[in-house]
């Protein structure tokens, strides 16, 4: 028999139908058992006469939460089911797997006259144990839209004539700055992960291929704790030859992330509203720009939030907070661009203007940077001349070799996948990755 | 004005338009001068006629082999350009990026009354300056092949209710085998990159995601240097859950790659052919399916070709080529599936029958294997013990836990998109991908 999703059961009233599932729930009394079976797509009831199937009432017995069955019988309506108004009453049901006792509790389990409350266990016990707590509903409406977000990002390019690549994560020479890389042992060498594949989709644009993206691990050895930060995450990159300015990046951008939120949004936004309480709110383009010290002085003004000079060429972490209540009064908007960064605070292979201001950009949303983009400097004189100034220009000989050979104008920008889950849902980054990965978190 | 593509020139003849690419080839005479101009999409002839336009004759006096130009001009129709009868004649040439001489020969130049023959550059020669040798027509026809044949695997899957999952390549213990696993320096202690996402897209079944996909690195500590072996490549691993047994595995992948393939054809069957010579075949299902013993007779038979009883668990590298001619002469077919190897040549999460087979297969295309699958083992003790058998149990004591609090019955199978590349085109995998890692490569 072809097995039915428990969301389908419905359309098969008076048939014997097969589900199979997770034991969400099981009340087992005297005469009578009530089994809620969870699926991918929804919940099901199974309830059981126990007399009159002494062999199933011997089955359920055995049943713990969690354990997995497949169950077969007949689909009936019962106003009295609270789950959709529908039951199945089995005719067969079958152990796939017991589970043993979990060993955290997922969500909070409020007192009754029997029992105290139970707390949550903390993310990181939960952590421990990450397949158990992904198991919940929101968990798996999270991977479930994060699923139509990076596809709708794919399909957004791929109508747009970008060609997918894979680049090497194993690299031999410490890309970028340098600092934060991971050490791998290559044989009798060393090698290192590459903390972004952006060298390596500036050699794409070096070999012509115009416009490419990429969806892969990036990784950073940074000893942060913080909500946001991880030492492995997924990056979403892109970049594309031809453009007149690191204002075309922008507009790919904000365009990009526009489709990718609709996409989300008609999928799934109704259940991320029940289930996080968060609107999913398509962007309307152009999104706000301003220059970051502008934004200073608005943040200054607006809420007498004010750092020394010294600092105004780069965004703190508090401005980037601030500055989304700040875009959301003046502009009803969640994204901002800011442009206009310390060329010191940016890298050096940002193109900068006849003023030495860097043609780029980070993107803000809900008030935590999710992207840094720009126009990248392809002219080998200049770039050099760039690296030097930084002394990276012994690090990153490879890299300038790329535009000795003739290169086009070309710019891009990355976005975080986890950072983009995290903010749709309203969670911390542990929360939002499949598994997370800090400096002393390995496992599982 | 809006760049218009090399191929798209002929839409617009009369009209003023601007093209950018690299500049494919020049002719520069005493009175004329013509530059192919090539781009992603094609390429198109730029004519000047030097004596009424002196200033743009002296740019092209700068212009060498693979500089990327800006040109806009008249687009006219002239029967004797080879190229498509159509040129453009410029009225402004900007130079973006000169090239200086090409350090690598692309293809073999044949000898000339003036000149001789040049030989192509070794692939080892090409690789150092990688970004120079994918300029040419047949590279960048292999990336956009390979954009459509990765975008119809993931398409076909998300229509099947496939999720796609991120999984970590920084793993706290070696996986599955425990060799051929590269380490890494993590903070005060030791990670190891994953050789594939194999528990982890289990762990996935175990939080009751069903069907799952990942598109990601994976990475193997191998010194290997045979025209198919990388230390790195981008794997695609499917799996999904409530299957009945390893023949859904091999029935969702035989559908899979016939979409995939039907896509490829359709988008690029003819350039592939014209290009590569190869014919992109849209494969009949189901595949044909043999047992590895009787393969073995089979090849004895048919060529003669017999290895010692003891090897025969496990299908040789003679086998596995001899195997398509077989598979070619009797079925008309150039995939095949072999089942039915030995315990001991499998992993241990390879679920058995009560025979002790494992329930899993090879799949060989073009006489090279390209995936394993297999129904996993779900049952914890079952897991264990095999484990155990293999000496393994407390290496894997972490993935066993995953099996522990309930596990749907589940399959799946990785293939690797570089090494269906390769056979796709009929090259060696250093030349399939778009920068190769072997043992002693790590550049560009």
């Amino acid at each position: 028999m072809e097995r039915v999703y428990a969301q389908e059961v419905g359309q098969h009233i008076d048939e014997v139908v097969k589900v199979q599932g997770f034991v969400e729930n099981i009340r087992n009394s005297k005469a009578m058992a009530f089994i809620v079976l969870k699926d991918i797509t929804g919940k099901i009831q199974i309830t059981l006469e126990k007399e009159p199937n002494p062999q199933l009432a011997e089955i359920v017995d055995t049943i713990t939460q969690d354990s997995v069955i497949t169950v077969s019988g007949k689909a009936v309506k019962n106003e009295y089911v609270k789950m959709g108004g529908i039951e199945i009453l089995p005719d067969e049901i079958l152990v796939e797997s017991i589970a043993n006792a979990l060993p955290i509790v997922r969500k909070d389990i409020p007192a009754t006259k029997k029992k105290q409350a139970v707390e949550r266990s903390s993310i990181d016990q939960r952590i421990d144990y990450r397949w158990i707590d992904l198991r919940t509903d929101e968990n798996q409406l999270m991977f479930k839209a994060q699923t139509v977000l990076v596809n709708a990002l794919r399909q957004y390019l791929l109508k747009k004539n970008f060609i997918e690549i894979h680049t090497p994560k194993l690299i031999g020479a410490a890309s970028e700055s340098g600092a934060d890389v991971f050490e791998v042992k290559y044989f009798d060498r060393k090698a290192y992960l590459a903390q972004s594949p952006q060298f390596y989709k500036q050699m794409a644009m070096a070999a012509g291929f115009e416009r490419i993206f990429e969806c892969g691990p990036v990784f950073r050895a940074e000893k942060s704790f913080t909500s946001k930060h991880t030492t492995e995450f997924t990056g979403f990159d892109l970049e594309f030859s031809y453009i007149t300015s690191f204002r075309d990046v922008m507009k790919m951008e904000e365009e990009l992330l526009k489709a990718a939120l609709t996409e989300v949004k008609a999928a799934y936004g109704d259940q991320i509203q029940e289930l996080f309480g968060k609107e999913v709110i398509v962007p309307e383009t152009p999104f706000p720009v301003v220059k970051l010290r502008d934004l200073y002085d608005a943040l200054e003004k607006e809420f007498g939030y004010s750092v020394p000079e010294s600092e105004k060429g780069d965004l703190t972490t508090e401005a980037e907070k601030l500055s989304y209540e700040w875009v959301k009064k003046h502009y009803n908007h969640e994204f901002l661009f800011v442009t206009d960064y310390d060329a010191e605070k940016r890298a050096f292979y940002h193109m900068r203007d006849e003023n030495g201001v860097p043609q780029g950009y980070d993107l803000i949303w809900r008030g935590v940077e999710i992207t840094t983009g720009a126009q990248r400097e392809h002219r080998y004189d200049v770039l050099k001349k760039q690296a030097q100034e930084k002394g990276l220009d012994k690090d990153v000989e490879f890299y300038l070799e790329f535009f000795a050979y003739g290169c086009p104008p070309h710019g891009g920008f990355g976005i975080g996948v986890d950072r983009l889950t995290m903010l749709l849902l309203g969670l911390p980054i542990k929360e939002a990755m499949f598994i997370f990965r800090g400096p002393t978190r390995l496992t599982p």
